[in-house]
Formats: C-alpha cells, sequence, structure tokens
C-alpha cells in the first residue's frame, strides 16, 4: 500500500458542503479500486484541491476521481514523510 | 489562524534523511513567525514537496521557507477541508 497526494485546480468558490459532496463521491466508490481518501484540503480563491489518499496504485486512485466525476493527472506517490 | 499547503519542487532523488533535514530547519524557525508545520510529504521522482502548515498568513509561512532555503511562491491557504 502506498501514499499519494493529488492535486486538482478549476475548484474556484467552491463551498464546504460543494468539497463534502465531492469527496463523498469518492468515498463512496474508493473500496473497488482499494484505495482510501484520508483528508482533502481546499483553497477556494485558488481553486486547488489537495487529496491525501492510501491505495495500490497512482491508477487506481486517477480512476477513482475519474469515476467520481473529477477527474486528474496530478497524482504523486509521495513515499517519504517528515 | 490559517491552514496552508505549499508544495516545492525540484528534489528529484532526495531521501528520507535530507527531507527530514530540510523539514527540521523550518522546525527550528518556525516559531520566529508564529508557524507551525505539521507534515510533509516527498515524491521523490517527481521532486514534488508538500508541506501542512498552520501560521498567521501565506506571507509568514513563505518567509520561513525561504529563510530556512528552500522558497517557494506555491502556497496556498487551504480554508476548506474534507
Amino acid at each position: 500500500m502506498a501514499t499519494f497526494m493529488d492535486v486538482h485546480d478549476g475548484f474556484v468558490g467552491v463551498t464546504e458542503a460543494q468539497l463534502a459532496e465531492a469527496h463523498q463521491a469518492d468515498l463512496d466508490i474508493q473500496a473497488t479500486e482499494g484505495v482510501h481518501f484520508e483528508r482533502a484540503w481546499l483553497d477556494p480563491e485558488s481553486g486547488k484541491v489537495f487529496c491525501l489518499s492510501t491505495g495500490p496504485s497512482k491508477d487506481a486512485v486517477m480512476r477513482i476521481h475519474e469515476r467520481a466525476g473529477h477527474p486528474t493527472d496530478q497524482v504523486y506517490e509521495v513515499s517519504v514523510e517528515a
């Protein structure tokens, strides 16, 4: 199991309720790929969202995000932590 | 107090010990700006580092990173979390 940070753009002005809804869409299907999303952080001014997850592969994380309706190709395997 | 995620590029091939050393350089001086770095994640393949912190302002976070020797202008105030 590896740890991933991914980045989404374009979430300008998104509210807490909207982020929770988008995150829930990931949570609802994450088990189908063995992925677990831990936390998501949003900067509504720049529209950046950062998601921390664990899972079997970068592709698995990308597939969950794509099926949940918010695809991104910015997924990084963060194998080192401090 | 706000929460921030910042991103560094160029840490390709950096080891766990080197990340710990860079992170410690932030910790050593963070109190001078009222910043607290919580966690840092590294993808040594792409060279991306993500740092999660709390502090009074984006500029305070930038000043600590600059004085610690690893400046970045990619600092995002993540005011919403899921």
